[in-house]
């Protein structure tokens, strides 16, 4: 499905206004629109200065950015020929390997230095999964927010007690039949973002010192918030295809008393993993029969490339053990902090801890959501960026099969937003991590994601920005760091 | 200072269009302006007749209506005389009583009902402490709101991670120098309301299973938090009027490993108590050569009765072992759920646990209240509902002296919206509550503001609303009710 999306079509809108970019984007339209095909000469550099009226050195600029971009190779006393369209990505990475036994949460301070770094103008933002805000309906959404202001300015300023605002429950039940869930608004609580959710879930289902299973690698966000909870994790050895390993969770079921899980089953953050339907339905099976909570993080689920997104697990609770969080923060508008969770059997606590923690999610971006729901804009707006999420995550994911040293891995995620980067053996994240933020590039080292700090060859790249020259360029130079990177220090994937 | 505002004035404001009221209302005018003067005789029900040219039965309503509101009284075979405006208050409740000893923190069920009935539209809300929409500058700051939305789509959708936005930690900075504090913009970081500021404080310097130190009786959503998050409390004994006894506070220091204080040292709820502003330089004191954070909630401090609000502990504080949070949830916008912390010196962690807990605070209302307090519109409307919620808590506190039985006890509060009321013995503040609710009247009965659910003969009453017919009706009918329960069931104040 990626493969279909080829770089050329997204990489034109990028070219931007000079001279050699311009003549550039003339060539990839001629190569596009089938003028010249793969594996054919292009012009020679001086016949195509005569033609364009364009000094040599213009050409050969033009030339250059189509080759840095992957639209044209040179070929050694032959001159440049059309790059064939197929993209050989590297190979992925392997199934994680993490401890057997609960630990304690080791929580990175590079953390909160990744996420600001993702709001930092002066960076190349490749760190923190934020969107570029282009690709949100700001005007839109604002447009709506105003108009709610006016009309309904006392509904606006008053307190919406959990579970919060009817009219967005009534809005998220309606689209969560898309996910295969059938949700009242009643069985729905707002709250701020997925990250309150998720907190308010874990603390009504279990206490410090109990033992989360998690994903490995995991969002570091769900390894603050266990840490913050006095709470412990077991690892949960990953695919990066399809999740978890189903066996080697059941093991871990029969050895390490777990209290509850917290998966992202749809597009997980940093591998893309998403887990079959089928799949889905067996671990809820396992769980509800063992009695044991799945907090599912479906944030991504309907960033999906494909044609329609896949299910949640929720789709498969039969007995309300699946707690389902989700937010706009990742498709509208992450500075709204409108997020929900359908809690099924935990309700009640989930709803009187909500009110504990932050009393209401404030109430005019939640009016302003629902409006927004209802008016029909969101269905346009997910299919737009589905398509641009698709573009951009291929645009990079050849980029970096261009660029970085051999032994690279890649995952091939088919949703969401970020790539999991598996550096060669003797490129170590970290030092990466301070090269890069030297010279002006945010990236996510690996050990970040782990509860003891591993995974310290891999990155998380975010896909979340639209192709441009200065992201081709940061990549460019990323990749040639991590290749003169590693003098000899031997590092072993843990 | 309350005595000075006379009930007549601001009723005035709430006699509404019927004629009858028509006519009460112009009576209470020429009592105001000093037509008829204090133990003066009004002109009698067929006199008033002819002149003003309405029915016996128009001036007998008028006149029965200013005598239920204590601008006039009947004296048998006499006639109405005005009354004499000087207001005889009931004794005030003695200092609190609790146990000694740490204790777990019993939530009552009944909580989330009061919240809730606290917006219900079919009831007279006695119960919450929410102010009516009407007090807050809605118009002004949905306009603001509507403004920034269309001004600043871009920043209105990002996110504002912690510490938050800047423009608006910058007016609370300045603002806090009113409260006697010292702040720079970066000792700030915004929450999501006040409540979430206490939740992590409590977070931040203690951990289940510690004790933490409250005032007795204290704000129920206190009781949630430290409930929720696993710790116990020791509760000190308060005066209604200056707040918690400091002798018994370090007797209980010396005794119990206090791990922090959660305090409301101006206005506090439900007592209404102010400590004055030598006391808490000595408290503050206290605390910090025990070095033991003092978290304090100052969300009613800028709702003093009188020309300047009372300092903050955190003025005294030089060390940094003040917490201290607030709001604009009681002075601008309840549902825009923005509020503050300057966590002294645990700024560090509490800006790592907010992050953790709900990733950052909506934008927009932060942007929005920020532009409202630097545009100047907040001193004036200050100033103005300082002046109302006065005036409103005079005639709540008349009222109850003239409707409640004989025995009942009240403070007398120089700040905030809440009225603490003892009733006579025999008088269960549960049964009344029922009582009360089933008859269409909320109110917060007293075991929900304790530990033990001790206070069975206490309710709270909210008076943030205009005063008007239904509420004082719903007064007399309480005071009724009042009056015959408690059937032979002797109820000692425990």
């Amino acid at each position: 499905m990626i493969q279909d999306l080829g770089a050329h079509t997204a990489a034109r809108v990028e070219f931007g206004e000079t001279l050699y970019k311009q003549l550039a984007l003339r060539i990839s339209e001629l190569i596009e629109h089938g003028t010249l095909r793969a594996g054919e000469r292009v012009p020679s550099v001086r016949k195509c200065s005569q033609q364009q009226n364009v000094s040599v050195a213009t050409v050969m600029q033009a030339y250059r950015l189509l080759e840095d971009r992957g639209v044209i190779e040179a070929r050694p006393q032959s001159g440049y020929y059309v790059r064939a369209r197929r993209w050989s990505p590297p190979p992925e990475p392997e199934k994680s390997r993490p401890a057997l036994r609960p630990v304690n949460v080791q929580v990175s301070d590079l953390i909160l230095q990744v996420v600001k770094a993702g709001r930092d103008p002066k960076l190349v933002r490749l760190g923190a999964t934020l969107p570029s805000p282009e690709l949100f309906p700001i005007k839109a959404l604002s447009r709506t927010m105003a108009s709610v202001a006016r009309r309904m300015p006392l509904a606006a300023h008053a307190y919406e007690v959990p579970p919060g605002n009817r009219a967005l429950r009534v809005q998220v039940a309606r689209r969560a039949m898309e996910a295969g869930c059938t949700l009242a608004p009643d069985d729905i609580i707002t709250t701020v973002g997925a990250t309150e959710a998720i907190n308010l879930c874990l603390r009504a289902v279990a206490r410090p010192g109990d033992v989360i299973a998690i994903e490995s690698p995991t969002f570091f966000n769900i390894l603050q918030i266990i840490e913050s909870l006095g709470m412990r994790v077991c690892e949960i050895p990953t695919y990066p295809r399809h999740g978890i390993c189903l066996n080697e969770l059941e093991e871990r079921l029969n050895c390490c008393r777990i209290k509850a899980c917290v998966f992202m089953l749809n597009y997980s953050n940093p591998l893309g993993s998403c887990m079959p339907d089928e799949k889905k339905k067996k671990l809820v099976e396992i769980l509800a029969s063992r009695q044991i909570p799945l907090i599912e993080d479906d944030i991504y689920g309907n960033l999906t490339f494909g044609a329609t997104r896949p299910k949640a697990a929720k789709a498969f609770d039969k007995e309300g053990w699946v707690m389902l969080c989700d937010s706009f923060t990742k498709t509208l508008s992450p500075g709204s902090r409108v997020g929900w969770v359908a809690p099924g059997r935990f309700k009640a606590r989930v709803e009187f801890l909500k009110f504990v923690n932050t009393s209401a999610t404030a109430s005019l971006p939640q009016m302003a959501i629902a409006e927004f729901l209802q008016n029909g804009g969101y269905d346009h707006h997910l299919r737009k960026i589905r398509r641009q999420y698709a573009a951009q995550m291929q645009q990079m994911s050849e980029a970096i099969t261009r660029h970085f040293p051999a032994g690279t891995k890649l995952t091939r995620p088919s949703g969401g937003m970020c790539l999991w980067v598996e550096l060669p053996p003797h490129v170590k994240a970290l030092a990466l991590y301070h090269q890069a933020m030297a010279s002006g590039i945010s990236i996510a080292p690996g050990p970040i994601f782990s509860a003891k700090q591993k995974y310290e060859r891999f990155i998380r790249i975010n896909c979340g920005n639209p192709w441009s020259d200065t992201i081709e360029n940061a990549i460019h130079r990323l990749g040639a760091m991590a290749g003169s990177s590693g003098n000899g220090e031997h590092g072993a994937r843990k």
